[in-house]
């Protein structure tokens, strides 16, 4: 073997290698390297010593932008700024112009309906470990055709999905906190419910109590019609969930619930459940078995697909604190 | 404000903007996905959908070249082979094409004095979590003009460094096991140091134990002249420290050593031990004050300083198991 070093234009030229079609999904991105947008997707890369990429040492978020608007966009921003500030990450700009770069990437992507990643990293330094060393933080937008939501298979809604207890250790209580890349347990969650068949591992903390899933937080509805959340101590404080929350007290008032209640949830619980759903910016999962074991009638239950469908409409026509229109040039 | 849509040429036109040239002492990049090797600095990127910057789903390893043959190569092969198994990451090539890219990048850089950091990655996918979502594993090598043993001030070895105990949560025992990227908690321990005036965080594991620093393994001398380390349940196997206790045997033949031994190790005995020091891939990191308290008589010891002299004849001209000769072009 001997390698071949390549030019520019070599490496340019041999772009579509690196991309297949079905990936080249990726509509615009803003880099605070670049100072500027692009929307070739072979330009949508950063720098190889950027410490997110070396140490884990940066944070990110995701909302999804529905008919022009984007979703929950201030929660997610506040969210943003609480994880800079706990790991002590100097923002690059100060939030107005974070949101006002994010919007304006989505508004030169074109498109109405899209997701919207965000990466906030220390930054370029030497390779090394220690956050000092970097030149400045980095900000990263890049907008994608498809949104969480649509990646989700429709059978999920439709049949519900399957879940199974996690055995991977769960992530300490510190990044519960923060929002940041350090998702290689999550991954591995992911890993163990793919291979046991199921589409969703549910991650329980040291006392036995219910986290969350790999990506998403999880709540469960029990016999008595009571809508049930884990506390905050080890699962991330999910826009979805606490949006969720909000919109299933329509569903307290009309008595298809009888109360919702943030609490700690044992095994035993989940086991016992009327319905498990996993909630996520915008989305209801349905959880139809668990460990093997059906789930209520083994299909999506009343209280997950109302909720779906109070998302949907709250996210095509909510109030405006939840929808924030993309300044479209 | 309005930002701008760059084209390719704005993108490389603006690139010194975004490396200064104290940062430009990248010489050369192999890249899975280019296929090949890149020289510019600017071109030294990862595809902003690779599963290693947006989950940390990825392992990295380092090593320094001396006198144009790569240290302890073998050593660092066998635990990135370790750890994609434990991860479960499919290698992209097979273990002799890997050591052969990465060799060949070294060569092809020309130095004969560098350090080359490695990422195995999960790949490139769409965002997600699910490491069965991406296309395939990536590969990239990045050579660096100085070592990390160059990278330690001078003033480390000559008056010693200021170390610290860590209050930051100790990583899970599963990242003693995999030298993944997720590095956050090891950063908060280099910014938590620097933030009280030391060099080094010591981090200590839940029942008490010696652990590890940041990235680098923690060994003591103690008042009888025993050589201790910890056990590997809570710290990753540091090549550093598997050849320097190989190599402190020739101290245990001499007398200037009483004894080596792999233990459990307690605050206590690390506040009255004769010597501290860290061990990193080819360095010796006296540490002389611990907590503001001064360890032995303040000055690097004399077991530190030995070792530090063996690791350099060992990087410079020891046996071939440890020292792999470049190819050089």
């Amino acid at each position: 073997m001997s390698l071949k070093v390549l030019s520019r234009d070599e490496v340019f030229a041999g772009s579509p290698r690196w991309r297949d079609p079905g990936r080249s999904n990726y509509l615009a991105m803003y880099s605070s390297v670049f100072g500027g947008v692009v929307t070739d997707p072979a330009l949508m890369v950063m720098p190889l010593d950027d410490h997110v990429i070396n140490r884990g040492d940066g944070i990110f978020e995701y909302f999804p932008v529905i008919k022009g608007h984007a979703y929950c966009f201030d929660a997610h921003m506040t969210r943003l700024r609480r994880s800079a500030e706990i790991i002590s990450l100097d923002l690059p700009f100060d939030m107005d112009t974070i949101k006002q770069i994010t919007l304006e990437t989505v508004g030169i992507s074109g498109s109405q309906d899209c997701g919207v990643r965000m990466f906030l990293s220390r930054g370029m330094g030497n390779f090394g470990c220690d956050p000092t060393t970097t030149a400045k933080s980095l900000l990263y937008v890049i907008v994608l055709k498809t949104t969480v939501w649509e990646n989700f298979p429709a059978r999920f809604l439709k049949e519900g999905a399957r879940a199974i207890t996690s055995h991977v250790p769960l992530k300490m209580g510190f990044y519960a906190q923060v929002k940041s890349t350090d998702y290689l347990l999550n991954a591995m969650v992911d890993l163990e419910a793919h291979r046991n068949g199921a589409d969703f591992g549910i991650w329980f903390d040291q006392d036995g109590h219910l986290a969350e899933s790999s990506t998403e937080n999880v709540v469960i509805v029990d016999q008595e019609g009571i809508l049930k959340y884990p506390t905050f101590a080890h699962m991330l404080r999910g826009t979805g969930l606490v949006r969720g929350v909000q919109l299933a007290a329509e569903l307290v008032k009309t008595g298809e619930l009888n109360g919702i209640r943030q609490t700690n949830i044992t095994p035993y619980e989940v086991q016992e459940s009327a319905e498990i759903f996993g909630l996520t910016s915008g989305s209801v999962l349905p959880m139809v078995s668990l460990d093997g074991r059906t789930v209520g009638d083994g299909r999506p239950g009343p209280i997950a697909r109302r909720l779906s469908d109070l998302f949907e409409k709250d996210m095509a026509e909510g109030p405006a604190e939840v929808r924030t229109r993309i300044p479209y040039p």
